[in-house]
């Protein structure tokens, strides 16, 4: 069986691993923090390292390790796949870096770079909650909100590599101000960070709530991750705070569904920890703001391959864009 | 020259034509009221009627009427398109029709069927404003506001061909109530009713303008036309209304820039009528709102084929859905 190697690349951690051509097998996978601080070179040294390890840990679990046809990269963009440039992160600090052809030269093998987010949504559809479907629309919810687009099977990138930024989408035209510098953006709604600003703006107006003690009384410590435990605690406001973010983040997918009309919607990231309670009433919003016909033919999901959607799909568009070896 | 007839078929008007093979003429266009009222057998029967009178202007002009390959439909939606159905019509008073086939068996000639909105984005890719593009999307503003997704050069038609409702995406979540049910659609805000019903809210609220006056106070008769006529002769507050009409586009075509990505986004309808009042606002609210590496990767066109891009796209649909002769 030939493998493929998998490197998901973020602002806090880097994960790789061994990905069996048919999708059967992810193997070795290895993490580590990014320390972008540290400069591109070390990035790109440790990222070869953990690639290493990937590939003995795999040879030893049963891979074969000659067989490694090459190397998926997934980053943060905006990204030029063509020349295999990283062209902007301000998480990584990074301007129009060769991420692509820096990791080929280390490992002496063929690389390509896709989207972090079109990756990780790209893993669900090849072997996670996407199986078997033909139009999908992931998004990724963590620090930012990010997507991809799947039409007939294969990612779509648009006209600049650009297309999928879903987060930035306008669901309220005089709405809460995002960090893009947009107004009303579903990532003002509804990322990680949007989510532990309206609990907190809710307890600063007097909500009552267990959230506050369980930080210590320190605001700044409440997370959406709190925010999920105070819910699955039985917390009636932050069981409010989970419906409104169903709401939001309905508006957002019922907008992706009456654009594209997908087969499948796929929820990735943290908030997916809510669980019913979160897509219980993101259903129902969806159906209360979408076109009949374009709601029957969709399935709404969280993904299910936390961890390793990321180095999963990236390993894919490796071989989507390669083709088999 | 091998010719493909074009149906527009719309609640109001029916409009044909026979365009050459290679999009280099459209000849012998007609057209005449749909009347639903009479009946789908009547429609079908004018529909024929309209098409014979078309081959036969068009071998007039220089076609060859003996060269007709077919029959491309353009019709309201929701489709089956496949089975060539209109599933449902609500300005026909159809359900499940099997339009395609009826037209074909009246014809003696094999037809394809596909959604109005997608034939007149599709006409405008193939040959008006959006020629030379790859991932093309366009909005058709009148009555309502309709869309359709051109990827790859293909029409994009989603899992149950409702791809591309562009007119019911959100843009205020908690705004203005749409007569699809749900609320702040773009086409609560920016169709040619909507338009009208905002001019009207203003001056029952005691705007200073001509249009009450150009309508001879009968505040009924307003419609966009009249207050684009009225900004056309410099009144201050129908110019605002357009303003706001390109802010509210802005924010949906922004939304359709960051997710697409596209290469160019086309503006169909009477709404361009505004011109440069329209379009110099509307580009500048998508600055503001898109992504720059995305929104310098888009023009954003008028449709040059004002009456015929549906017949024109009609045509096309036959020829992309069957394969040349």
């Amino acid at each position: 069986m030939r493998y493929v190697l998998g490197v998901d690349l973020g602002g806090t951690n880097i994960v790789t691993g061994a990905v069996a051509a048919d999708g059967s097998a992810v193997l070795g996978v290895r993490s580590a923090p990014t320390r972008p601080e540290e400069g591109a070179d070390a990035v790109v040294a440790r990222i070869a390292q953990l690639c290493r390890e990937s590939i003995t840990e795999a040879a030893r679990a049963g891979g074969d390790a000659a067989k490694i046809a090459g190397v998926g990269i997934g980053s943060p963009g905006p990204l030029d796949r063509e020349r295999g440039l990283v062209l902007i992160t301000p998480n990584l600090g990074w301007k129009n870096f060769p991420l692509r052809d820096r990791v080929s030269d280390a490992l002496k093998l063929p690389a390509t770079l896709d989207n972090d987010a079109n990756c990780a949504v790209f893993g669900e559809f090849w072997i996670g909650a996407g199986r078997g479907s033909k139009h999908l629309v992931g998004l990724t919810i963590g620090t930012g909100i990010g997507g991809g687009i799947v039409i007939d099977g294969q990612l779509y990138h648009g006209a600049s590599d650009a297309a999928g930024e879903i987060g930035h989408t306008t669901i309220d035209s005089t709405g809460r101000r995002c960090k893009c510098g947009n107004y009303g953006c579903l990532e003002a709604y509804a990322s990680g960070p949007a989510i532990a600003a309206r609990a907190v703006e809710g307890i600063e107006s007097g909500a009552e709530t267990t959230l506050a003690a369980s930080v210590g009384g320190d605001l700044a410590q409440v997370t959406a991750q709190t925010v999920y435990q105070a819910a699955h605690d039985g917390d009636d406001f932050a069981l409010e705070v989970v419906r409104e973010t169903a709401k939001f983040l309905g508006a957002g997918v019922a907008n992706l569904i009456n654009i594209f009309n997908p087969d499948t919607v796929v929820i990735l990231g943290g908030v997916t920890q809510a669980g019913d309670r979160l897509f219980v009433p993101l259903r129902e919003e969806v159906k209360r703001r979408a076109f009949k016909p374009a709601v029957e033919a969709c399935r709404i999901l969280p993904g299910e391959l936390p961890g390793t959607a990321g180095v999963v799909g990236a390993a894919a568009t490796f071989t989507a864009q390669r083709g088999p070896a």
